[in-house]
């Protein structure tokens, strides 16, 4: 993609920028709950706040920045619709806030994509179109797209209206949670993640900002340490939310409030999802339990630590699942 | 089991009586939450309140009537601690509540039971005695613990402490929500059933309550509709927490106050089950789902209805849900 064509935000958002996105999207989606689980605090010796983005509206975080974005928009910006491509929870994100702005969204899909995914955009209003399950394809078929349509593209994390509007579940922990020592979240593109850090830096400077990523997909680590952006290439991982590359706008937020960045292997993934799912009956996908199994893979000396952790969604695909099992 | 050997409550409850539980169980479980999902309400045209009992401590309503029967009891009947034969939820709960009240539960468990379930007991301190997976193997066995032991028998159903503290989870549901048309509950012994219809005749009189059972195990339909009980046999579904037979203190319950008990079937309980973890990302064991089940069987008619559920539990078997589809 190639960017926002549009965007009223050209720089790293400030703590109005976050609440402002706060109100606005406030009215259309769920102030999800923090949860806590006994048994996992007993298993870790910490304390454990999760706050429940698989709870959210599209069951994923993403529905946050999607529409934040669109809200954002002018009617003139709005008035042919949006537009993305996305396998995954950004493009049922999109077609909700298009449905709830009234204008079209059409999305550019793999024909790989699942079939609950698919059916998740459709159910929101959005216009499919499927194209072959590669980059290019994908973006040939945006393109064209908009050439047709005139359509606004919302890419899923190199904006910083999307960041904005990823910062608030963060935002929302801490204004229910005080005195976290540290906060885990997710890093794929880096959308959640660098939200995370700006409403930690602006609203708990003293919480440690962690983020965890696949084995497999350490493109965020290796960028981290080497201080420049590393693109992530062709990766797999259980945690299929988190293959993706960050980019400049993420990564600069990121180098700057992130202190560390943490990898842990698929089995160790599994384990954290099936953990959640038995002990805190609440179904999440690999790529936010992912927090979870850094901790009991003890990457973090946590004894007595007051954590919080991003569960940034629950689209598990059930029926493959167990043919996931740990090695 | 042969009742409870000690109980200090012999006639149906009262209000006061459910109030009164209410308040001595309170501080050591959760006040479950009431969850909606606008794609479910959408569905079927109707207002659907979830009472999320599978968030419950131990995972299901079953720590409610538990701890209401430890906390009943006199220091001389809890001397030498509790004991019950149980696969299931139940054996979990007394072991919780023998912990709170700080003497030992010992529980007879089929040597079949799954060991995730062995697992909580035995994290709640609960002393396992394994036996043949058969109900005389297992009656033996609990004689042989109280011949032993002097222990104090907690019956999962039949004992009008466990009926009280069951009501609860619908008395909050009613507090919470108002003006509901009707309170689905799933039956098995009828602990849960019995609790949530006294319950809805105290404080939600125009409110109808109607329960749901699996179509292979109807020995709750049959009784009704005979006026009389009826055994359920060995008999087997996915639902497995509703395989038992009513007894008298429940039945004569749920003739009275209890408007009809709706069957379905296996594929409409995985149907549901799944359909509850997709769209509300929380985790539901089929004997919990069963209720949304037969709405979506269109068993009743709903339209433009408020409509109460109660998720009764969530400790669902992951990994052999996925071989249960439906067909």
């Amino acid at each position: 993609m190639n960017g926002p064509l549009l965007s009223d935000m050209d720089k790293v958002p400030l703590l109005e920028d976050i609440q402002q996105a706060a109100l606005r999207i406030q009215p259309y989606l769920h102030h999800t709950p923090v949860m806590t689980s006994t048994a996992i605090n007993e298993l870790l010796g910490a304390e454990c706040f999760f706050k429940c983005e698989n709870l959210q509206k599209v069951g994923a975080f993403k529905a946050r920045g999607a529409l934040n974005a669109v809200l954002s928009m002018t009617p003139e910006q709005l008035q042919h619709g949006v537009a993305t491509h996305s396998s995954g929870n950004h493009a049922a994100a999109l077609a909700l806030a298009a449905r709830i702005a009234g204008v079209p969204a059409y999305v550019v899909m793999p024909e790989n994509a699942p079939v609950i995914k698919q059916g998740a955009v459709a159910a929101y209003g959005g216009r499919i179109t499927l194209c072959k399950p590669n980059l290019q394809a994908r973006e040939k078929g945006l393109e064209k797209i908009v050439a047709a349509t005139g359509a606004a593209v919302v890419h899923p994390f190199d904006d910083y209206r999307i960041i904005c509007g990823q910062a608030t579940a963060a935002m929302e922990l801490l204004e229910e949670v005080k005195e976290l020592d540290m906060i885990l979240a997710p890093v794929g593109g880096g959308g959640l993640l660098s939200g995370t850090a700006l409403s930690t830096h602006y609203l708990s400077p003293s919480s440690r900002v962690i983020a965890v990523e696949p084995e497999t997909a350490d493109d965020a680590r290796r960028s981290f340490e080497a201080g420049k952006l590393i693109p992530a290439g062709t990766v797999t991982s259980v945690a299929d939310g988190l293959l993706t590359s960050l980019c400049d706008r993420t990564f600069n937020i990121i180098r700057q409030y992130v202190e560390a960045i943490l990898t842990v292997d698929d089995a160790a993934i599994i384990n954290a999802t099936r953990l959640i799912m038995e002990r805190m009956k609440i179904v999440v996908e690999p790529s936010a339990a992912i927090v979870l199994a850094a901790l009991l893979e003890k990457k973090l000396e946590v004894q007595g630590r007051r954590i919080g952790l991003i569960l940034s969604g629950g689209n598990l695909d059930i029926d493959n699942f167990n043919s996931a099992k740990p090695v």
